[in-house]
């Protein structure tokens, strides 16, 4: 394996993205269109086979590589697998072969177990990959992920709770039996580029919508890194892009404020895309979705309340980077030892819309 | 008192509104406006004294009367102050002199003890009205209200989640220990026609953003109503009217859908501004702001998460109608004796954009 | 046939809506359900068939009348069709049976000739009522309503240039040879309830885009009124509800700003639902459809521009209410003899978001 | 001048940022802190003195440069002045001895005479730079612009029709005595980060607003680099980044879609900034804000009508970049010899809301 140095001065790497014309697609193009480290070799897609990726994909305008057929894989460093959710398990032989890493951003394999899948999904056609599969968060597996053969990008909304809730965990302010409400709030990229009646702009602009009041599946992915089941609700707003997790967490003995401030600083210091956004002044002193926008950023903060003994964390993504292609790009970058940043530079935009 | 009857066929009574220049004043100068029982007889502004109400406020664009000084007040039947909070109690025998019925929309007179008042707010010039004023909430207080001289308009947000928390407790599926977060999420009216940075299109637009992590005073008026303390949280979100309350509840013992379906049904089957929006099919099976924008009704739905052991309740209203003037008028005309609908009949438009 | 009188006193007029769970259906269900002298017999539709209104419409939820077949027409006093554009030719005698008065919400009965039609349409196959039919109008058409079989709600981009450029024709300060362009803005709800990509929330939300750069088949309509062919190009922005018209105009002779106050007071002082903003101060001093959003208003505002020798119109209209539905029920009263504008005192709603 | 070369290996250039806390000096921050060429030495705010730029502008949270007082001015290779019209004239000497370059966002030098500027804005006091300064965009200054001690950035809403009309006139279909109508629709952040009751969320979500019905200042702008007086109008919509200008054009002889594509494609085929979008498949066919969105990019299409002997041409910028700080820096690349895209690759996201 051609593995690029950090300095990006080697050769650069081939990839290859599957399933190019939908959103995470498009997104993943993006990122490796800029990124010091890939060229593009190949970009798949059924429906847009033969459209320039510049004609599907509006902020590539001009770019003139063609979709190609999905059943002809070249061989790649690198392939992306942003296809519908079962896909990937059907072809996940072929993605081996034609790459060394290949890094899946469907659920097919976040989950550990057979028996975790099909708990929460329909049955599994590959079950002998999930315990191989890293999943893609370098703040919680980078130490996994260098020389992973199959990465597993994590669900949006997981990532932003999993992100909320870890440095709690980790510092042992929580021991794994508290109640936690979670509630999510999203944008409606997250729906995919298919649409349907609620997607349509009518019925999807200006609202707070419960879409998964409960049992909603990346509770799974929650549960399975944590040990714990937390009560989880999604709500649909209007923005396109962004996942803003509320984490309501009721712990079993006192906590201070200077005990969240040191559990967050010892997990996320040093990460290179968290950042802590907790009070201070200024009209974005907690984390948005909108000042993460376009960039793989996570913003963590958090407040006490000792009427209620609780403390309420927010957490902020953009679905598509951080909950998606960012998070591949970043977990294929730590597990090929490039530039962890590398092609994940942009900070975002001020002032912005809708993100 | 001249109370108009139920067809509305007596002399119509004379109406006031003190503060008229803001959202809500605005607001109820279009209710009246519309109401078969009502004549506007003043409506004053400081700011906006001499000109029209119509400049002001453009869905009333052609309306000629002025805004008058609001220490000169005439005599009327019913007084709606919409003043700012802390202004009312300073006033509030210039408003009893000058109307036989007052109906208040600040915070000043909603709770019951200047104790309760002073831990939420500051001190309390004219307590001794505390205990004489009602809740307006006819849902809550219909008995209470024929008669009465003074009358406080809940908070929105603590209306939105007094009608979806008040079932459980009337049925006594909750006895009042449990553990209750609310999540809510409102539009940018809340803030009022002043404005201010976090107000400004560029930097409000497109948000999900904590606005109240914690302690926000409407927690005041739910704990009054159920002598329990609720884990509460508001969000900014991209709409304009509109609050929409997520309860998460976590029932001491088991409830069923059925209990659930029993206990709304119960409490709100008889309601004419009381809606059950809880699954079926459809983009809109739960409640949400966007169906109930520009009208009265509180929409209420539920879901059961056995896994979670948690009922999750979700309330939706237009902050400014049933948070806010509507909920006004509603009281008055239940005060009156007028047909509790009257000058409330807009049913809302489908589709529509940011309520 | 039984007509109400102006009081509303007699017996309801029994109404029918043929494609009643699409955008504009919905809106006439809500005005029909809300007006005094109409009592809705029957709604039907072919995708909807069985569901009750309120499950479809969210903002009649609890309205238990269920759609029905559409090939099962009753006998009613008025029928309005809201269906796509090419179903009413076909249906027509059905309609003139069922009803002694037909109100056509498509464009299948705008214009006054086959050929004028078949220059913008496909071919008609009921082109001997195009003379017979009368354009729905009021402002414009108010002598030919009384008794119309046939009525023709006009295109909403089309109303709200005929409704801005009317006066300058009627006032004689235009001739019909003079340069004009219309430049129009309109929301999502002209796509209608399908849907599509383009109309999907992620591509649709935030956007100004071009969607009629040149030959929008609503320019028929205005060289009919008018006898003069406009330069017209359509924008999609990020509303709902709404078109807005920018009218750019380039007199042959001298105009003055008193010359234009004239002309629009001579046409619209007495017209219930045109009002003229035309500068003065405040926020809303020129018409948006942001302050006519759910009524029938049709606002109208003017300037002058010396150095170009031009004059600048702006109309605004809600494209579901005066733009179609509104102007079908307003067209309706006034051919029927009832109170103009009985069903449509709606005054609309300050502050609020994307009409 | 210590100049870096095109493959940016050299030492960075300084830069000083006037006005930084603003909407434009925080977009010039943002692109000058990723800017391979350039090291942010100052950034001055007065409202915001002593806070972190990463306080000001979220996207740059975690930056901890301070701002510092505008009137004590670092020495720098490059001055960049965010400041609101009418300050850099009279602080135009100070920039001057600071900096080798200034380039200046205001209006302040963009006109070449007294005369001009004192027609559209009140009097200069410094109009001796007003015939030294360069107009920023490179796309028309390409050649004046290495070595240019003062450079003025374009008026957005100016840009965005210069780069719409530009080719016209350089390939001579325009003459100059045609009539043109501007018909543009802006985004709020146009108003900067001020605020005020026109610019607050409830009253600026969802609005077609005229609010510059006729003699917007950038008629100048468009006046001198054509001279022409074109028809010019202003629309507010609901985006915060974008300017869209429709650009109808009457011509006095035939014009042939070859013709077009001949005279865009001459004049941007090379421009590494501007693209043609025009007509093709797909929901972007045609320039709009939103595919430009935090790009420094400036898409242009165009459409014949026969019928009225029209060109229409659609120009779309995002108003804060091309149109302000991507056009500043661009235009310091150029002066500079600099790789004319150096920080300024980001090309923008897909889907995003309003842009």
């Amino acid at each position: 394996m051609a593995v690029g140095g950090e300095n990006g001065s080697t050769e650069p790497l081939s990839a290859s993205v599957v399933g190019g014309s939908g959103f995470t697609g498009g997104e993943l193009l993006r990122l490796l269109d800029g990124h010091p480290n890939f060229e593009i070799a190949q970009a798949t897609s059924r429906s847009a086979e033969n459209k320039t990726i510049g004609s599907v994909h509006p902020n590539l305008r001009g770019r003139t590589l063609r979709f190609s057929d999905p059943t002809d894989l070249e061989s790649v460093d690198v392939l992306f697998a942003a296809t519908p959710h079962g896909v990937s398990m059907e072809r996940i032989d072929a993605f081996e072969d034609a790459a060394d890493t290949v890094v899946d951003l469907s659920a097919d394999f976040r989950l550990n177990t057979k028996e975790q899948y099909e708990q929460w999904y329909d049955g599994h056609s590959a079950s002998e990959y999930l315990e191989k599969s890293v999943y893609a968060l370098p703040e919680r597996y980078r130490e996994e992920l260098p020389g992973a053969d199959l990465i597993a990008s994590g669900g949006c909304n997981a990532t932003a709770t999993i992100l909320g809730l870890g440095p709690l965990f980790d510092s042992e302010l929580l021991s794994g039996d508290e109640q936690i409400v979670v509630d999510v709030k999203v944008g409606s990229s997250e729906g995919g580029a298919g649409g349907g009646a609620a997607s349509s702009h009518p019925e999807r602009s200006g609202i707070v919508r419960p879409y998964a009041p409960t049992s909603h599946r990346h509770e799974a992915e929650i549960e399975q890194e944590f040990g714990i089941s937390v009560s989880f609700t999604v709500h649909a707003v209007d923005m396109i892009r962004g996942a803003s997790a509320t984490c309501h967490v009721f712990p079993n003995g006192p906590v201070s404020k200077k005990d969240l401030w040191g559990a967050y600083r010892d997990s996320y210091a040093e990460e290179p895309f968290m950042r802590i956004a907790s009070g201070g002044g200024g009209v974005y002193r907690y984390p948005e979705p909108k000042a993460v926008a376009g960039t793989n950023y996570g913003d963590v903060g958090f407040e006490l309340d000792p009427a209620n003994k609780r403390i309420v964390v927010f957490s902020a993504i953009d679905n598509m980077m951080k909950g998606s292609a960012g998070q591949a790009v970043h977990a294929a970058n730590v597990a090929l030892g490039l530039e962890e940043t590398a092609g994940l530079e942009f900070q975002g935009l001020h002032p912005v819309g809708a993100p």
